[in-house]
This record gives C-alpha cells, sequence and structure tokens, in this order.
C-alpha cells in the first residue's frame, strides 16, 4: 500500500537520470584499461565490437554523449563547404543540441514537417532535396537525419518499413541517412525487430547508452570502417578523445546485458501509467501514443496552474517530472522505476488534479 | 500590331536582367570616384547618403549584390557564436543564398512557415524565440528576418502593420529585425507608402539596385552608424570591398531617380499579362495575388509538358521566362518590358496553350 | 620646375588608387552587358577569356575584389573540414585579409617565416606539410600559397625557379598550390617573363585588375574548368555574384591593353625615387630592393617624429603616402604619377628631412 | 638486478597511459553520482570546487579532454566572428589539437616564435596584437594562450613573472590570458610555487586530470563564474555534457589526493634517466632542460636508424617511447614507473647505442 507521506524520489525527468548499479560499478573497479586516444582500450575495443554487431555495421566509437555522436556523424556525411542536411523541425538535433552542426560546422539545415507520428512525408523529404544539378543558389543536400524513437513525438517508433523507404530516397539521390537512435533500443523492443534490422538502411546510427540502458556515460556512433576512421579524427578535434575509457565501457557492457530486457518493463510500466493518468478526469493522454518509455500528460489550460506549477508542486511529494510545454508534462520510465514507484506517482496526479 | 514572327527577345527572366540605360552609362562615364576601400569616394557617399534618407535609417553602404547584404546583415546581428535567426521557410535567404548564413557564418537557422500572404504567424514567430533563460540545450535568437516584396510569394507585399507587429515581437524579446528589401521599392509602390515608414521597426534593410531599378550592380544596406561599421569590416572580409565604385554608385545614382517612378508601369504592366494569361483557359494564374512585378502562371500538370519545356518552347519564340516549379512559370516585368512586348507575349503563350 | 606651392595631390598611398582613365570610361558607356549571374554577359567572357590566356590556366572568372579572389581559392582548395593552408607569416593572405580563412571558411593557417626576400626556405615548408598519414592530431595540409610581387617585402618578386620547387612540393604531397598575384603583372614584367609561365606550377592564382593595371574594380580568378565552376558557385555564397559586370569587365579590358605595358615605366619612376631618397642623408632606403613600384623608406628613429607624423607633414604638401611600420613608410609608383610628380615628392622629402 | 630478457613492458609513450589505481578504481565504485548535465552530480560538484579552489578562480567544470578544455577556452574568449588568438608557434593548441579553434571556431590563430625555453617574446606578442583600432584588414585579438609547461619543449616550466608580464600585457590591450596548464601540477612542482599563483594573471586555465595525475579521464577548466556558466552551455554544444560523471571525478579527487605529491619523484625520476642517457655516447639529452617530466633524446643523424626505427626496437624489449621528430625520441616519466623501470630502460638504451 502506497503511503504518499513517505518521503521518497521518483525521479522521471527523463531515462538519463539512471544510475550505475552495482554490478556497473564492479565492472568499473575490474575494468581492463589503456589509453584510448592511442588506440589500445580493450574494454573500449569489446564495447565497439558487440554495438557493431547489435547495429548490423562494420564498426563503432564510444563518444561522451548523444550530442556528440549526431554531431560528428551530421558533420562527417557534410564534410564539404555548402551541405545541407534534412531533418525533422521537432527533431532531437535540429531542437536540442544547440545548432552544433551549423554554429561548429557550417551544415545548412533544411527541416521537414515532423507528422504526429514522428515520420516525415517522403514526398517531402525528396522535394526538399537540391543542389545537384549545381544551381548557383542552393546548398548541396548531402545528408537525411531520423530519429528513432522519436523524443519530441513521446517516444514514437518509426517503423521499418519507413525507415527503409526513407533509405531508398536518400540512394536514389546519392544522399546519406544517419538515424538518432538515442533510444533505438526501446523502438526495437516495441516494435519487436532486432536493431540492425531496423538501422539497415542508414550510413550511420548514434545510440545511447547513458538513457533507459543505464550507463553512467556514453553512446556509440556505428557505420563503416572508413565512416569511422573519420568519425575518430572528429572526435579528437571536438575534444570527445578519453584516455581509460574501459571504465566506462565496462558499465556500459553490464547496461547493454542487463538492461535491454528490461526495457519491455519499463514500456508496460509507461503504458499502466499512462492508462492510470488518463482516467483522471482533468487529466489527457493520449495512451495509443505510449509506444515505450515516455508519457505527455496534458493538464487543463489553467493560465494560473501550468504545466510548471505543477512540476513544482509534484516535486514536493518528490515526484520530478519536467514540463513539455506550457500545459504538457513529460514523464520517462526506465529501469530504476518500480511498480511501487508508478502507483505512488499515479497517487500523487490524483491528489493534485 | 504584333508580328510573332518578329526576331525580338522578351527577357522576363527576373528583373535583374535590366540593362543600364543612355543615361547611367554617361553618368558612369562621367563618374567622380576616388578609392573606396580608404573611404574616399565621393559618388559612393552620395549614393549612401541618399540610401540612408530614403531608408530613414543613420547610414548606409553599397555591396556588390543582395546576397552580400543579407549575409553581412544576418552575421552581424548574429556576431555570437550560437546565434539563431527566425526566418521564413519559404525566403529567399533560406531558400537562395547557398545556405551562407550557417556555410560561413554558422548562424542556426529557425524557419517558421511563411503563409500564402507571405506573412508569418506572429504567435509563430514568438514561439520560435528560445535560449534566453540559458537552457543548455538551445541556441540563443538574435534575429528575426522578414522579406518585403517576398519573391517566392509572387511579389506579395508585407503591410506596413504587419511588420510593425514582428517589430513589437522583437524589441520584446530583445532581437534585432532585418528585412530583406531586395524589393522594398516596388513594395513601396505598391502599397503606397514610403520606404522609410516601411521599415520604421528594421535595424537593417537590404535594398537591390539592380532588380525593377536597373542599375547595372549593387545593392546598399542601411542601418544605424555602428551596424554600419561593423559593415564594412564585414564587407572588406567576404572581399565585397571594391575601389573606384563610384562608376557603379553614379550609375544607381541616375537609376533611382529614373526607374524608381516607372515601377508603378510595371505593376500595371504585370496586372494586365496577368489577366490575359489567366483568360487563357488552360492557364491559371491568381490575378488578386499580382500585386508588384511578379506573375506565376500554372499550366495543365501534364507529365509531358512541363513549365521546363513551355519555357523551352517560349524561347524559341523570344520570349525567356523561367521555371518556378514543375508546373508553374515565373514572370517578371521590369522598366525594359513595353507594352507592346506585353502583347506579344500573350500572342506566344495563346498559341502554345 | 617644381613649385612646391602649388596645389596638387600625388597619390602614393597604393595602386589601388588609379581612377578609370578617359578610355576606360568610354568602354564602360559602350560595354555590351548581360546579367552575369545568369551567365551571360558577353564582356565578362571576353575578359574570363583574355585572363585566361594570359595566366595559361583553363577559366577564370571576374570578382570584386583580390580579397574575394584569394578567399575563394583558399576555400575551394580547402573543401574538407579540418584542412590546412601553408602560407607566408606575413603575407598578404594572413596578415591583410581579416583572418576571413578560418573566420569564414574554418581553415587553419600554418605559417612558415618569410624571409627578407619573401620566399619561404623549401625545407621549411615540406616540414610544414602534415596530416597524411591519418594522425589524430593534426589537421591535412591541403594547399600552399605563394604571393608575387609580396606586397610586405616591398614588391619584391619570387623567381620562377623558386615557384617551380615549391609546385614539385605540392605535387609530391598532393596538395596544391595558389598563388596570390594581386601584382603578378608587376612580377611579370620585372622578371621579364611571361605571367603563364610563372604561374606555370599553381592551380589557381587571383590577378587584381584594380591595382597597377588602373581598372576601377575588380581581380580575377584563374585555373582549372573545374575549379572556376566551384569558384561560381562559392563566389555567389559569398555575395560576389553581380549583374551587368560588362561594365568594370569593359574597363578593366581597356586596363589591361593600355597599363601593362606602362608597368616597367612604374618602375623605373620607383627606381628613381627610391635612390632620390635614399640620397637624403637622414634616410634610408634599400634600393635594391625595389624591384617593381614599391618603395620603403626609413625615417631617423625620432619618437617624436614617426612614420605617422611624416605620412601627415606630407599630406600637408599634397603628398600621400602610409605608414608601413613605426619609422618606415611606403610609397607606391603607378601610371598616374609622373616624373614632375617624382620630383616634386622629391623635393618635398628633402625639405622635411 | 635487471634482466633485459624479462618480459616487462615499460610504457613512457605518455603520462597519459597512466591506469587507474586501486584506490581510483575503488572510489570510482562507491561514487555518489546525479545527472551532471541537469546540474546535480554532486561528486562532480566537489572535484569542481576543489579545482577551483587550487588555481585561486571563482568557478571550474570537468570535461572529456584537455582538447576540449583549450577549445572551449578560446571559443569563449574569442566569441566574436572575426576573433584572432596569439599563441606560440610550437604549442599544443596550434600543433596538436587539429586546428579545431580555426575548423570548428572560425578563431584566427597568429602565432609568435616559441623560444627555446617555451616562452614567446614579449616584444613580440605586443607587436601582434592588432584590429582595436578597427582596421578594415585586420581581425580583433581577443586572446593570448600560454602553456605550462610546454609539450613541445619538453615539459619546460615558464615562470611566474614571466606569466605575470604577459598578463600585463594582456590587460594592457584589453585581452584575455588563456593558460593550457595540461600539466600545471608539473610546473608548480617544479617551480616550487602553488598553482594559484603560476595562473594568478589568467582568465582561464585548462587542467588535465588524466596525464600525470593519473585519472583515467578529463580535465578541468577554471575560470570566472561568468566564463564557465559560458563554458557549460559550449560543453554541450560540443557533446561534452556527460550523466553521471562522479564516477570520472571520484577517481580525480583520488587522483589529486594520491599522485600530486609524486610528481617530484617523477620529475627525479626524469632527471636520473636523462643523465644516464646523456652518459651513453651516442645519444644526447640537454639535461638542463628536464625541468619536469619529458626527456628529448637525440640519436646519431643515422638515415637508415632513425628515432621510429629505434622506437620500435625498444618496444620488443617492452620500452614504449614515440619519436618527436626524424632523429629525437620523447620520454615521458609517471607514477607508473619504478626506479626499476629506468634502470631497465637505460640498459636497453645501451645495449642498443
Amino acid at each position: 500500500m502506497v503511503t504518499p507521506t513517505t518521503v521518497r524520489t521518483v525521479d522521471l525527468r527523463s531515462d538519463t537520470v539512471t544510475k550505475p548499479t552495482e554490478s556497473m560499478r564492479s565492472a568499473m573497479a575490474k575494468a581492463e584499461v589503456d589509453d584510448d586516444v592511442l588506440g589500445n582500450d580493450p574494454t573500449a575495443m569489446r564495447l565497439e565490437k558487440e554495438m557493431a554487431e547489435i547495429a548490423g555495421k562494420e564498426a563503432a566509437m564510444f563518444v561522451p554523449s548523444g550530442t556528440m555522436a549526431n554531431l560528428i556523424s551530421v558533420l562527417i556525411h557534410c564534410d564539404e563547404r555548402g551541405s545541407e542536411v534534412i531533418l525533422g523541425d521537432d527533431c532531437h538535433i535540429h531542437i536540442y543540441e544547440n545548432g552544433g552542426v551549423s554554429s561548429l560546422g557550417g551544415v545548412h539545415p533544411r527541416t521537414v514537417k515532423n507528422e504526429e507520428d514522428g515520420t516525415m512525408k517522403i514526398g517531402s523529404i525528396e522535394a526538399a532535396v537540391r543542389g545537384h544539378k549545381g544551381d548557383l543558389h542552393h546548398p548541396v543536400t548531402k545528408l537525411i537525419c531520423l530519429e528513432n524513437t522519436q523524443a519530441n513525438r513521446g517516444g514514437r517508433c518509426l517503423p521499418v518499413e519507413y525507415i527503409d523507404k526513407v533509405g531508398e530516397v536518400a540512394k536514389k539521390h546519392g544522399l546519406k541517412l544517419h538515424i538518432d537512435g538515442a533510444r533505438i533500443f526501446n523502438a526495437s523492443v516495441a516494435l519487436g525487430v532486432p536493431v540492425k534490422r531496423i538501422v539497415q538502411a542508414a550510413d550511420s546510427v548514434s545510440i545511447c547508452l547513458s538513457k533507459g540502458i543505464g550507463a553512467p556515460v556514453g553512446s556509440v556512433i556505428v557505420g563503416s570502417k572508413k565512416f569511422i576512421t573519420k568519425a575518430r579524427w572528429l572526435r579528437k578535434t571536438l575534444g570527445g578523445g578519453m584516455r581509460q575509457i574501459g571504465v566506462l565501457c565496462a558499465a556500459a557492457l553490464v547496461a547493454l546485458n542487463e538492461n535491454v530486457p528490461k526495457l519491455d518493463d519499463d514500456h508496460k510500466k509507461a503504458k499502466i501509467l499512462a492508462e492510470g493518468l488518463n482516467r483522471i478526469e482533468r487529466l489527457k493522454v493520449n495512451v495509443a501514443a505510449v509506444e515505450t518509455n515516455i508519457i505527455y500528460v496534458d493538464i487543463p489550460e489553467d493560465p494560473k496552474f501550468g504545466a510548471e506549477d505543477a512540476c513544482k508542486s509534484l516535486k514536493d511529494v518528490g515526484v520530478l517530472v519536467i514540463p513539455q510545454s506550457t500545459f504538457r508534462m513529460r514523464i520517462v520510465l526506465h529501469h530504476q522505476i518500480s511498480d511501487d514507484d508508478v502507483d505512488y506517482v499515479l497517487s500523487c496526479f490524483q491528489k493534485m488534479f
């Protein structure tokens, strides 16, 4: 039985808040390491090999963050001055990564509308391709970016057939395809399709280890050997070349092993919580859209009590969530949220609304 | 009476094709000049003074092109790393200037939908402003760009009240407002409002001299003295600092004097031609939308005879126009198109469709 | 007989101050023109053809300035992120072009010492080449730049054999060679070698038309057809695409015809003036180093009367020169300086020192 | 007694090869952590507080690498387009960081000669300052960078008085001063001066934790609160924002505590080894220049057996060193090299030369 007076913290701000487990910590303490900039860290090499296999690509490289994973990928595919990238107008790269592709890389973004399900219309993508006839007024499209699952669509998944179609457009026009797969494991579990099949059409994928998977630090980029060779150089330029990263990679290897199997559970809890919240009369949740571990909760449009206020009130009872917009909150499930936590969160929302 | 067999060329590709008149040529031959990089060209100073007055701003600077005028303006308003500009998703800067603001300046573009009339919704502009609270994931909005008349909306005009409202949004959020006024004289004539009133809310305006005004080369940027001082430095960096530009500025001074009064005529001819074309059964022109000197002609969606084919056929009879999209042609009127030319063009279209 | 009280101006600040002659003005007034952005200006095409022939390269392109000519050239040869250019530590591109290659193009400059004669030691150039073995810590050298004549070495010429040797180093390492030939005609005249032979080893050359040649505006880039095709795109991006440039190109064609033959005279006058100045006891001129049209005059190191003060005093008697450093003035001869002017300048210096 | 046949590895390639000790590993396993991007990681906050105190600055921030520490620092001090940095022509930032300040940040580097002792002449630094009078041809100097100890001068130290003088030049011209203090603890130990005194004149310092100090990963930037606030944003842009970095910071805290006191020992061993090597007739070491933990060994200039060959031969007997140039090897001491290792290395060199 849930006792709301209990002092507890349920951190649902993001799956990035997951903390390393005992087994990860133990792995870090025992990790075999060497200087990875000099190319010798054996644990890094093991992780990179495993990730390349999971993604069905030739090679992989560990990086400090998902932002760097995407930045490196976009910049390598768009290595010439005057390159343009086609990407969703509400995707993570365009909205939440400080405009780094332009600011640091000089890449011009051409956005296509992200539909409700996170897709961009194939026709719109194709219509946005340009510059290949040498017109003096246009940059040259080099890359299409997709995101799976789509953060700003509440973690919805792009289906394999859709990605394949985008891959065909890319191929037809001589473009590359990058997938921001920060939560690709969530997509894989939800779709019931192996990661490697989902990203089959992609030339590169960024995969986060410190979100739902629960590793303390890091992401991985996968792609061809040639691509990863270039990526190592650019990682060093950006300052992402680190030394004895075996300590981090060891934790990531444990995380992959332990927590990927738990993602299905996270999704189930998300569904249960979403349904529970939707039953609260004044709240609205599109339960069908909760495909993975993220929930959007719409609260009444009361100018005196918006999402920011609701988040503050919930914080007082130990429930941490963040506002997505003026009257929408975002809740993210992860492996360190128990059934009991879900009940507690529901009870807190019930009291508040 | 028009004789279609006459060998003649009617160049309606753009108003940039206008050639210098005898009076301009004569002015160029007599122009008082000096080295403008060293700051001494007297004719340049005269032109810059006159343009500043026309626009109601403190200062002005001659540049080789409208592209450079916009590029300099955006880069100066967005002078710090991590700056973002809000602009229309179909505006000239975003679509036809090679992505230079990103490629050369590292500025991140955030687009807002251009409506049918060329405006962006005020609420959408305001919603796109960001970064001022120091969020770690966002660039910082520094600038809003408008375009008047709007090239990719067939030369439609933004009304003064609309621009003023955008100016208020800019002021409220501490942003600058730049107007791409390549055809601001056309807007002024069509709206019946002086240029200086139209751009009153703007911090900078680029104004083209080599489009409808008919000067052979050049645009002008207007703004505050401080802004123009920075612009001179950036113009030099870009390679736009030129020597005895008095020869070009002399032509521009004549063009201002001679051709601004003729713009109303261009608009009337555009209206006549638009109506004539719209009367041709298989063609469609939104005559009401022809507010200035540009006409969009929609042809039947026949995969065997698209806009490119139509343009080629017209070229054979000396009529030069360019495709705007698969089944749309663009026609641009200017002071070197006579009433007779208009009749001839109409007769050519009639024969073709 | 020179009368120092006569009000006259002798402008020796630079050869950029040359004003268009009557014949140039007349050519501008009659020039056949069209829209050069659309690729049709016949006079531009004539000039570009002539310049390509003079330089012995496949193609040429008119640009607004020497700065843009160099900027475009460096950026095209260094088109990938992480490119490095080797250039003289006292060359024009590095010192007087606002750092544009880095600021706008992200190119990393690696400087090699410019010796007294303007050369860089061949061994030092070769030692600076790097990045081709894929070292993670290095940018990749893509380009070597030379300058002929060398502005900051008082217009000294690089001999053909030296340039050829640098060309061999470039070829050996798979690098490109660009020559900043702002005053390449002066070098050609002084060396007695045709321009095309001097730049034989170069992949691109920028040649100024508005310095000693005396055209009002413009420079030209020469190189392979492929290079010039890329250059056209980048010129448009930078805002250097202009419309009816035939008016400028017509003047340049006259300038080439009329003024190249006069350069030898400029050099002779420079020699005479240099010798005269050197005879003034308190002044020092390295007469042997006056190989073309530039003179450095060293004045006594009197903290109360430096080069800036001397320039001001000379201005009062109508002689315009600029300080090169604290106790050094720079004098530049050109076709609009007469023998009489030279005498007058000498007499002014004699009075002053 | 050393037995050269023993299979052992003595890794002297760099002090970056140091591996985390048991106490570091244990600290990592027990570290209190949270999501540092959200600003909550308590161990990161502890480390940053301690580093700020050590450096005598207001604030500090953990970053993945020294390259990122320098990159962020330079880019923040040079935040406006057209900024120039003055730095040594042989310093780490210019030579070993991929030209990132230009490539990613558009900053123009102006180099000054690094003398034998690593300093740049004060007069040369001051002569390189420019752009503040608004000259149209110059970028604007914003920053001076020093490096202490100087990697490419065999770890020589810049004395405090010298740094103070450079600080005065910076202040006089309104410039910032950044110190690349990758090995600032080595300088502190060698000079017998606390870090905070050495860097007193600096606006920012990058300090490496994974070199001689021995932490597995990371560097720290110190500076004013305002500077560090900007640095957090730029770190996120570059992809250096990481999640539960407490695991890395815990190791760094142990490293600081355990290994800083051992640096003096490293320096003593370096001296002993340097002297030993110098006694080998065919080798030459400037023993006096071995001020900290780095040794340069000059081998005979035998084209058949250069530094690369020597390094390969040494590798066969387990001694890892790297070539510094064609006939020079670099040896770096650190806390995981024992007296016995030093003897072994000496014996290997003796056999070889």
